[in-house]
């Protein structure tokens, strides 16, 4: 593989959704049965993918909006999750993210929509208290 | 039903996906079968949805590459065919689009970024085909 | 495999979809290939599943619609318009059928709902002109 | 929007899942994130949606067995659990909604089927309990 | 319905998702709700199914593979572990489910590889902790 | 990007899908729309996917009946016709896809299972009669 691709994907994936979660993941795959399958992630969709960014079409708020809209499609929570986490750090405003969500409800039903809002809920709510902790 | 909902979604509505399909579309729906749907397509989908951009947190820019996405990952042939035209008509450029496409690949699999470049193809052609005959 | 439940499910099978349809999948399924999938089809499908009818909790009109329901969201088109024939034959009015696919479009989305009155117009169009034909 | 749609919507979504969920839903709406989207759901959803009852094409028990087969189809399992206590709600019987539930996992897979009765054998035992601490 | 077929199909799903499991799956299939469901999924997806073992074109560890690939895409994570642990009673290595994993991650997208080693590495973790807890 | 892995996914990808069809794919990639996505899709999805193959847990065989199962539920048809005629290439028999797609009518319903029995004849019957036309 390319190590080139793999380094610029890994320091996109640790900006995007946090290095303490990349961190465990590719820990994580460093058993046996992940690790080449960590590789794989960083290497092709964080770095061949995301890190197309230095082509300038799509900005990073750009793909995290891409990416709330298809994974809530896809119906993958804990990914959704971590994704809202990451769009807030690309600096999407919870005024994006909640037009967003809207256009999947109306494209992808109700229930997606639904589902989507309450786990964006849960996401800010503890991103709060975290940040009045932090601040305490 | 909202009337002003209706006529403010009308109104985009033909900007994004062009005048004469929606007009052959409603007019479809003057049939007892159609009309309901058509009207609540436009009110709600339009009018309540997309003419959310009134509030400012996504362009039409935007809108139209979350429905790539999300359309692409519904697997819904004729709906992406018909907003990647009303992509290009809100100004995305063959750029942004192709990123949104690999963006897709990545999440939703790769045989749904074949198909949705496949897709692309097909309407590109058609519209630069359409464009030598306008300007011939 | 039991016959007798072949025989039923051939029984429903014919009258819901088509005797026609029905011959020549069986007969198709006179191949080595097909024949046992056919055959489970059929036992399975129509004999176990729309056999229950003599349990009397749902009618045959239920069952057609709630397979528009569930086949428009799986975006399954050819099966679509197999059953949206055999919701006619199973005595559901057009108003149903109509209403049926609205709440498809509000719960699985805005194109599954839009791809679905599209077929339905087409197989209402192919119904009125066969049946213009018959009585001319 | 429509106030009038949005009343008939609030009418009928308390009366299907519940006026305390869905006071909490409009409520939890009043912050600036979900108000707009809880709106939409109640106005053309159960407004547009549902409100069309007063057409009679399909009945409460119509549209709740149609939407336990889509949101089955669909995989939301909080939905689906919320619509089983609608049906139950909106008078369907259990055999109903077996028989819905056995036509889910014949067109929608049997892990469709398997995850909807697992569901609904726990709604069922909240149900049975909540009635028995009723009537104690 | 068949009980030759029944029977097959009992003695396959015991010995494939692990007697324990069936055993309650069918005694809960006792009461009136889960009866008839239980003993179709039995008769026909173990029995008409997996049975056609006999005809000797695909392997127990086939089918287990081609299940964990369809599960992962259907994104059904009780079945999936359920499955998982099929995979190992019918012999797969942990390779062939790393590779199998991997190629359902390309193929239904990177969120559906994501979530299929996740719940893979729960698995093989319960799995080896219950296998100490028996050699102690 | 890697060229090895590159060359190494070329070369699979000529052996299984068909050398005309990649090098028309990769020609057409070379305008600038599709280019940067066919390399993705030979170097990512064959070279470090498929070319896992050099490991020994799966076998090409594997792989494509792992894909029919699939595409096959993700409802891709030019995609599954594509992968059929590479699990021909790849000495599936035709025993082993009918059985595939058995288990995928079980497990992902049986419309999945009707369209994918009908692309599977059509297939055949192509290749068939390219294989009469061929020997003639």
């Amino acid at each position: 593989m390319s190590d080139e691709l793999f380094e610029r994907g890994l320091e996109i994936r640790r900006a995007v959704v946090g290095a303490e979660y990349v961190d465990r993941a590719l820990e994580g795959g460093a058993d046996d049965f992940s690790r080449d399958f960590q590789r794989l992630v960083t290497e092709f969709c964080w770095g061949a993918g995301w890190g197309r960014e230095e082509h300038g079409a799509l900005s990073r708020r750009d793909r995290s909006l891409l990416n709330l809209a298809m994974i809530g499609t896809l119906n993958r929570s804990d990914e959704f999750k971590l994704h809202l986490r990451g769009a807030l750090r690309n600096g999407c405003t919870r005024e994006e993210i909640r037009d967003t969500l809207i256009q999947l409800a109306i494209y992808a039903g109700i229930p997606a929509g639904v589902e989507a809002f309450r786990l964006a809920r849960e996401v800010f709510a503890a991103v709060d208290a975290e940040s009045d902790a932090a601040s305490a």
